[in-house]
């Protein structure tokens, strides 16, 4: 029966993070650390909003690019955020940023487009692109003083007018990488000059360390710059399981994506585009609580294994992840599942998010200090045993 | 811009549908029967359940096929309905009967594939296919004694072994046309020869009039067949503003289902799932009730339109909407227009459903019975004066 199905079905990689979550749920006391999420319930903020739409009868469908009213709220967002003049008609909502990745794939590419993306990767980045039919290719970052780097030139020399788009995600998942200002400049000139689409997924933007927003093509680029950002009320609002996202582009390509909206799922659940509004509105202060509880639970991981002999720790400049490499070690799912059944610890391995991240683990410190002080300790314990 | 998108999009039709909706939108007191939605709220079951679901907090993230106690009320659910054994493995949740149609065609179809569906059709069915790259051929229902039939000879013809799918939605969005279970086995028969799919739309399915249930694929059909039904909470249990559907299909592609789930949402929303799983188990009663209320908007309907001179009046066997004719006129979204500004009734176009559609209007009578009369009468005053 598989074999009378899509092509693009066939290359299709599992989730090695899904891998390590299946074993783990089997297992009594395990602290996940695995998955991309904080800990914390979403404000209730999101829930009154919810509850008060619902109430009022809001059961219906709505429009495919999203209410007016969110639309609305998101474009003044990111115009005082970016000081730029984001306007409604730039925004899509979407059921996730990861819809607003695949409504983008849908948009741009044809069979057989080329793609430039940067790795380590959260997989699904490429991987949604190479279901709408691209041949994607990586430019790998790599350890430098301590810091995860990007060879610029060397990306650089990788766009061409062969390449359809570049794919970047700052901050990055897994290695909290975060792409300077001048480095989204140089490129930015550059796409412009070969007409190659920027897609920028900028779900963390606002869980940059020592930072109220990371750096953004949005502060520096002009309404008609081929420039599609990515986002998602999942990171920084804590919401993950309400499934938001949106999408900001030109006004010309968002009636296209309202179009491709149509054909995927009409629209978002308008209560749940409701909670989105409020939580723009209302939840600045719980942006700012996750980012205090992130900045506390970094610390706590960064005494414990940065001075730890037999882990080589590279400091994150954003997100919530540490990609860390434990000496003597390269087969990281062998590793993570040892971890997992000694230690009760879940980890994400890095051979999930491409092969520049093979030999490292990927932790997410959105968690109780609690809980990352006896993760801490259980690893500890079983790296005396490895 | 626009030249440097993805040719899947070159080819898109905008819904012909929303046309009439954002003109209808504009302007005041309108009566709106061009949209596939009931006017009733959904039941406090479901609105009390997701309340209880957030109190509970759940706001994270849930299994890509969805939570497993919907799966298992969505199986015990069929497995009672068709007297079949269907089990949690057979059943992916969706965000939405739209995104349960989207995941199917990016699991089956390659480029060039070829798919037959019959017509007059809802567009999106055949438009998410051919944005997954299908060459689609329609095969067209036709108004004889009454009613819409179809040629089973002719459709079979043209099923052969290049034929990958074949689409049916029974009952019928916009005719109301209902697949007999004779002509069900003949199909059946017939695809298991030349291994061809059977994509079924059944989001109407509870929705039949004089039946409790529409005849089902999945009341003959054993579990090795190549059959996906595709379902919705919007229609019987009146949720078209929560987006939740389910897949069910052979266990084999289910796992390739919950892959391609997590390239496209990840998952639905935790508590929107369990508003269906409440719904499901304790609303049985409430589609009943959508049943009756059906039943009286048909009645009215059928009272005044099916003896009116100047319109063609087919009756449907299922569903919730007339396809009509009116004497003269052939350009339905012209007519449509018309009849929305002088009768100040929404009523979506025959063109909107392909081309065995022009010349008929779509009217839903999912509406309270004051609104329908008031809407025949507004629509007699017009026709006095077309």
């Amino acid at each position: 029966m598989l074999s009378s199905l899509s092509q693009r079905t066939e290359q299709m990689q599992p989730s090695l993070i899904r891998a390590i979550a299946d074993r783990a749920l089997g297992q009594k006391d395990v602290i996940p650390l695995m998955f991309g999420e904080g800990c914390w319930p979403t404000s209730d903020i999101a829930v009154h909003a919810l509850q008060d739409a619902l109430a009022s009868n809001d059961h219906f469908y709505h429009p495919n690019s999203g209410k007016p009213s969110l639309r609305r709220a998101i474009a003044d967002y990111q115009s005082a955020l970016y000081n730029n003049r984001t306007a409604s008609e730039n925004i899509t909502v979407t059921a996730s940023g990861m819809q607003a990745l695949a409504l983008t794939a849908q948009a741009l590419i044809s069979q057989g487009d080329r793609i430039i993306y940067i790795d380590p990767v959260w997989p699904n980045l490429p991987e949604v692109f190479k279901i709408s039919g691209a041949e994607t290719q990586p430019i790998s970052l790599y350890p430098h003083q301590g810091r995860w780097q990007l060879d610029l030139d060397q990306l650089l020399s990788m766009l061409d007018s062969q390449i359809k788009a570049v794919l970047i995600n700052s901050p990055n998942n897994p290695t909290g990488w975060v792409m300077s200002e001048e480095e989204q400049q140089a490129l930015l000139a550059h796409c412009r000059h070969h007409g190659i689409w920027i897609i920028t997924d900028e779900v963390y933007a606002r869980l940059c360390r020592g930072r109220q927003v990371a750096p953004s093509f949005q502060h520096i680029a002009s309404p008609d710059d081929r420039i599609i950002s990515i986002n998602s009320f999942s990171k920084a609002w804590s919401m993950t399981g309400w499934r938001l996202g949106w999408i900001s582009a030109p006004a010309e390509l968002e009636t296209v994506l309202a179009s491709l909206t149509e054909f995927n799922i009409a629209c978002p659940a308008g209560s749940i585009q409701a909670a989105g509004e409020a939580m723009l509105k209302q939840g600045e202060d719980e942006v700012h609580l996750l980012q205090h509880r992130i900045d506390t639970g970094f610390q706590i991981i960064k005494d414990r294994l940065g001075h730890h002999q037999r882990i080589s720790f590279i400091e994150p400049d954003g997100a919530f992840y540490v990609l860390f490499g434990i000496d003597g070690f390269r087969d990281s799912l062998e590793l993570a599942f040892r971890i997992l059944e000694a230690g009760k610890v879940g980890l994400a391995p890095g051979a999930a998010f491409g092969p520049a991240a093979e030999g490292h683990l990927r932790l997410c410190y959105a968690q109780e200090p609690d809980k990352l002080k006896e993760a801490c300790d259980r690893l500890d314990a079983v790296l005396n045993r490895l």
